[in-house]
């Protein structure tokens, strides 16, 4: 048990990890929101409660807050991978900090241009800034692991 | 090898993380069947297969199979990547199986109501139930390692 | 630190499941790709960046290459785990490298079979051989720890 918690990258690699988690836990949240807000439902069961079976239909901002959410699990996932494989291979802190931090930023911005739809490039610029540590560590993590193919 | 195997709160959170994983595999069988059975393909090719382009259409229950299978992709694996480094943080046995088990049953319970179109708002209390363990958990695994932000 | 460094199943594992991942990203990257040539943009920012709101559109290709990069996650995430913790039970290295690379095989050609659209039914086929190995290793895993459920 103490093994990894003596390991500081893996250590700074769970907190930015976990902080990624409760942002994604809070668009869920604010989806649900959405949807009570603008009374349009994806279950005519959820409509029914809330006033009638003509609100079991889609929402343009209620599509947004999913995309962003979906988005998240295509990023975010792979990183708790790639992260927590990276904290094996004896980079440097302050080196694995900076991959951690960049893309906890990265995807803080993405999620912020989402969801207040700011202007393009906005979005994709912080998805890209957000996938080059996690591009830099899995090429690490390759060359790392690579005799055991 | 044998350090995480000696960890009983690690052992008891991978029993109940594969259980979840097997649970999801079953809905996406389930949505294979449910595609036959309705004659209603996501793909050209695999309606050409069934008997025509016709068949290259959505169906509500297969949306719905659809949807339970990426709520579980949007709690589940978090759950696999918080439960995991809980489990080196020293919680007690008894709490931290506390924990799983609720996630596990609120997941289940999720699921039922997912497909079998449970009255609202049984899939909502379901879904807020299974949080509030990966909640609980996310607060304290930042608690122990918020020194290494 | 060391201690799973010296797991050479662990190190197998890391080294297909990376691979997977970079795969996942490629199908990102082709996505995007797709939006700009079909002009066929999800958000009405970009379409406004790209020629108008007209482009604000759905395309089947782009919708085709969204499909097999949800499959994706709905398989390589749940790999990720039941690789890692199946390293964790002393398989020996020729079985488990099978295992990895059965999936990892498995993965390539549904991919490929989604995104040329092959007739099927490829896709399904290479779906199912790579639930094998999963599968199996979710089982030897439940065995192996049914004892602190």
């Amino acid at each position: 048990m103490a093994v990894m918690i003596r390991n500081d990258v893996f250590n700074c690699f769970v907190f930015y990890g976990v902080l990624l988690v409760i942002k994604m836990y809070m668009i869920a949240i604010l989806t649900g929101q959405v949807r009570l807000r603008k009374k349009a439902f994806a279950n005519p069961e959820d409509a029914l409660r809330h006033g009638g079976l003509e609100f079991h239909r889609e929402d343009p901002y209620v599509e947004r807050c999913r995309r962003a959410h979906i988005n998240d699990m295509e990023n975010i996932f792979p990183f708790l991978f790639l992260g927590a494989v990276y904290s094996l291979i004896g980079p440097s802190l302050s080196v694995a900090r900076l991959h951690f931090l960049v893309f906890f930023l990265g995807r803080l911005m993405h999620s912020a241009a989402y969801l207040f739809a700011l202007k393009a490039p906005t979005r994709s610029l912080a998805y890209t800034v957000a996938q080059i540590p996690c591009i830099s560590m899995a090429f690490q993590i390759l060359m790392a692991f690579a005799a055991y193919a």
